[in-house]
């Protein structure tokens, strides 16, 4: 495996790319495909089957440019499809942002006997419990509150700034409950959030450490891609060398990609490139048999 | 074609629902399928190949339970969708939600020598122009004024009430605008936003009319449907008889669709069939040729 070959980054559209953004400020050297899935997007109010079934077809898609790593840069996603893609794939070196944000956040508790974390994400990724069971994992005596927040995205792809009335009344009221149980620590629990990060610590105070689930997977990828030895010779902004390439695929409406990117990635993207959705259902059904229908 | 054959309403979710609970007031005897997309949903920040595709995809699928008509319920589907549904089935009586919205806004207008409309909807009905076009088809000397306002189906379909202050903001803000443009109509351009007309009547004040294309909808089709001699048997609440069956078919999770469906229809529903997305792209691909993809 070449040190050259990409690091793939997939998401169900924009959010993603702050991960990538993290990415390229640890690694600058990094060749990055990205995949935004703006036909099938939002992920967050859909079932395990399906964004499973999204997921391992974006991965088979993206296959053949023998990606050294991939990326689930979706907390949905990794949420509902980290585990069969990796099944699916064993060959193939897959990580998510729920593990390193749930690290981080064990970290940030640091030795209080009686830690609180608060973790805000999409509905789906809530109702998951990947992040309840990702931290007992690490250390049993955490007092989690889960909070869905599920206008968060959708009020960022709006484009609406901080300043907005709006914007600080959505995070006031999601934030409210977490703040009265006196978390210890918050956990950005979706790729979207850390465009609001500033008015969400302003808004937590001083008291509540905020974690960035984007930055802390995009420092998890360096680790494992330095422990393998296929890090990119050009590992720091501070050395002389030529940047990676970032390549862009979407399912819907390269130009409103294009146009928004900017926004998650901090700078401009050349043109992305259309995938039709039936060539990826295609390649991976969804799985009937495990479909769960109401009696 | 028999009466008692079903009327199709088609939608990118829950919105249509609130077309089938107005049809369902004006002919009780109708027997309904329901198609809700809500793996792909929301429609309405798609672009037209895409959402174009979506819904003969669907009407593919529900062909041969050989509906007399079929309803776009949805007002991005309507305009991205409705005139390339009845090429591509010039056999099938197919009506959407735009057409009758625009009737009754120029309706409400009156003899005003300079009538002001204001219309909100989602993004992508709002770039088509289509209620520019049905509108100013209907009467030259309109003013418009297009809002679009993509968090209002979010906030909905979060399960919010009119009393949340997150709701009241949210519409005072996309409403302020057209209120001090003095329209004399506001057209709900959204299956969604009747959920919220009460506050949205509330809010534009007296003299202001607010039109449901919801409601007009419904009322276009059961005058398709008497003039063509299909209409069920039982066609109004005050004559004894059968009610006609609702039967739902959704893309993804059914259980949330079943929980969410009183909202929008104002009564319980049966569990829905689940339809596997690629059972539609079998039917119908995207049109690759279409797809314009910025240079």
């Amino acid at each position: 495996m070449p040190r050259s070959s990409p690091i793939v980054v997939l998401d169900s559209g924009l959010g993603g790319l702050t991960v990538v953004r993290a990415l390229r400020a640890a690694m600058p050297g990094e060749n990055i495909l990205y995949f935004g899935d703006t036909a099938r997007l939002p992920y967050g109010s859909k079932t395990e089957v399906t964004v499973s079934a999204f997921v391992q077809q974006i991965i088979a898609y993206l296959r053949p440019y023998a990606p050294k790593h991939i990326v689930i840069g979706c907390n949905t996603a990794t949420a509902l499809a980290l585990d069969a893609a990796r099944v699916a794939f064993p060959d193939l070196s897959i990580s998510g942002v729920i593990e390193p944000g749930a690290n981080a956040a064990i970290a940030a508790v640091g030795r209080k006997i009686v830690a609180k974390v608060g973790v805000i994400a999409t509905e789906a990724t809530i109702r998951s419990k990947a992040y309840d069971q990702a931290i007992h994992r690490r250390r049993e005596h955490v007092q989690l509150f889960l909070r869905a927040t599920p206008l968060l995205a959708p009020i960022i792809e709006e484009g609406r700034l901080e300043s907005d009335p709006l914007v600080q009344l959505a995070l006031a009221q999601y934030l409210q409950p977490l703040i009265e149980h006196e978390i210890d620590v918050l956990l950005l629990g979706c790729t979207h959030y850390p465009v609001y990060r500033e008015l969400i610590e302003k808004l937590a105070g001083s008291s509540i450490a905020v974690i960035d689930s984007a930055r802390q997977c995009a420092e998890d990828v360096a680790r494992r891609l330095r422990s393998a030895g296929l890090a990119s010779p050009v590992a720091s902004p501070n050395l002389a060398g030529d940047d990676g390439y970032l390549r862009c695929f979407v399912t819907d409406d390269p130009a409103r990609f294009q146009r928004l990117a900017p926004r998650f990635l901090g700078v401009e993207i050349a043109a992305p490139q259309w995938v039709a959705p039936e060539d990826l259902y295609e390649l991976q059904p969804v799985n009937r048999a495990r479909m769960s229908v109401p009696a």
